[in-house]
């Protein structure tokens, strides 16, 4: 039985996965052979490290095929690296080339907002969802947490565009007045809906409003230096109407963003993943309103919202995704 | 030498083209065989009268296949009209259906800025553009008159979505502070950017500034229910200030929801076609200018907006394109 080697180099962590792929070009029983990750953030991004993950789990094996995730921007189609946000060292990488040379098998890579977008299309939430029991055919995978990225899948297959930039759905701009990116511009969905404008939003509304967010403030010991999406959002599930408010208005700003991106590509599903997405019910519910709010009437009920169904594992079964399809970066 | 016949059912007139089919599948010298149009706002839309155009295109001969560009709703999959926006009488109509019938050949029908964007991709703007001389394989285009529709060739093909209805930039919403939108929601690309939009601008503006405006107020006569967009870009063009801001606000809308497309799509190319798109170079420069301030940067560089080659004729080549094409709906 053939190996197929599939690695997810993340932003706090380094996780690897071995498949075995079937005849028909699929992963037997669709499950995981074996895997392993090392959750340490020196060690997120490094090469050598993944490499000792990936020899662990081959025992000497050599894999068919190998698929990777990459939690930053890549060119796909040179399969190169072209930058990590979180350290240096990887500008213009050929991470593809390095890998075919150490496995003398074909590798795949794509950025992790892409490869979850496969993972969940094809093994995840949009799996066997049509009447003919075939994955969901057309899908955006949203991932929120510090920023928010994007991925497409149309016609079943990771949609790039002209320049391998599709996607960024964290820079759409919603409100000409609203507060700066740091892309540049102002009212970017990111700016509003991230992990990040979370904890800017609630720092501001605290500094205003003296009396008011009693429970974030206990949250936090009164300093506002530890505040975090998480914390506001636990201080909102404890009933702190200032926190509540402050996720609501990011479910809001995310929902508009995504009513936006269903007028102009109609997908079946939109699948919301990172850690801001797991927020919880009401913080959902209000994604779900407002997308459905801000779409003309006729698409009102032709998409579904969800979470993730892989939850962070989403990448690494894209990047499996990926190394079962046919064409190969170099 | 077989023929096809493209069909244009428009706003304002029908058009029909005859064209010849080479053994490649393609269109014998990329020119029009015969062709005719009726530009009777009463005849528009009329079954009838396009079937006499087409007989008199035909002369007696058999169309090996026909395609058809339908200006308003259409499900593409079913070959159905789903209604007018100018008359009744065409709900749920199965025009494909009825053509076949009449012709004896397959019929393909799609709506008219999903034709005309594929027209524009294989003959038009986009034709042969890149370095290996094949059609640009992504574009946008967009059809700016009284409302404001827009359609995608994606890896060269139309992209319609999970339901047929992707495309409708027009209704994307890019101001929550903005005007209110045919469609019930608030600051629409349409509401801020169609010509219905600018007519709108420019009576209020006449209304609220009493002595300004004076070449504008000249064109129609101090009779307000005569401003057009036409007219607000005529005085715009000789040098009307309150006009031309009124042209420039439209410009700048138009190029803000397309550079969020281009954020969320990365398209090679974007065209303008439709009758505010001829407002001039002056508009077409602040539509450029504009989406490239609204994109982020590593994308500014990455697209061209440019005027539809075809003009009018963009859906009737489209029409001729999807006939060509292997698939045909019932």
């Amino acid at each position: 039985m053939a190996l197929l080697l599939a690695l997810d180099f993340g932003g706090t962590k380094n996780s690897a996965a071995l498949f075995e792929v079937g005849q028909a070009q699929n992963l037997v029983q669709r499950r995981v052979l074996r895997r392993a990750s090392v959750a340490n953030p020196n060690a997120a991004y490094d090469v050598a490290t993944m490499l000792d993950l990936a020899r662990e789990l081959l025992q000497g094996q050599r894999p068919e095929r190998v698929g990777v995730s990459f939690g930053g921007p890549v060119q796909y189609s040179q399969g190169m690296v072209v930058r990590s946000h979180h350290v240096t060292g990887w500008e213009q990488f050929p991470l593809c080339e390095r890998l075919r040379n150490e496995f003398g098998a074909p590798v795949v890579m794509d950025n992790d907002a892409n490869a979850a977008a496969l993972g969940e299309a094809r093994y995840g939430a949009g799996a066997a969802r049509d009447a003919g029991g075939k994955s969901v055919q057309s899908l955006l995978y949203l991932t929120v947490s510090t920023g928010v990225g994007g991925g497409w899948v149309l016609d079943g297959e990771v949609y790039r565009g002209a320049n391998e930039l599709a996607g960024e759905i964290g820079h759409m701009a919603i409100d000409p007045a609203g507060p700066e990116c740091v892309c540049g511009r102002r009212g970017c969905v990111e700016a509003l809906a991230s992990g990040t404008a979370i904890a800017r939003a609630a720092r501001e509304r605290l500094a205003n409003e003296p009396t008011a967010g009693q429970r974030l403030r206990a949250l936090i010991g009164n300093e506002m230096d530890k505040i975090t999406a998480e914390r506001v959002n636990q201080a909102a599930l404890e009933g702190d109407a200032l926190a509540r408010n402050v996720m609501d208005a990011a479910a809001q700003a995310l929902g508009w963003g995504i009513g936006n991106a269903i007028v102009l590509m109609n997908p079946a599903l939109v699948i919301l993943g990172g850690g801001v997405s797991r927020a919880g019910e009401r913080y959902l519910e209000t994604v779900r309103t407002a997308a459905r709010a801000n779409v003309m009437p006729e698409l009102r009920d032709t998409f579904e919202i969800l979470p993730a169904a892989l939850g962070d594992d989403a990448p690494l079964w894209g990047a499996a995704a990926l190394a079962l399809n046919r064409e190969f970066s170099p």
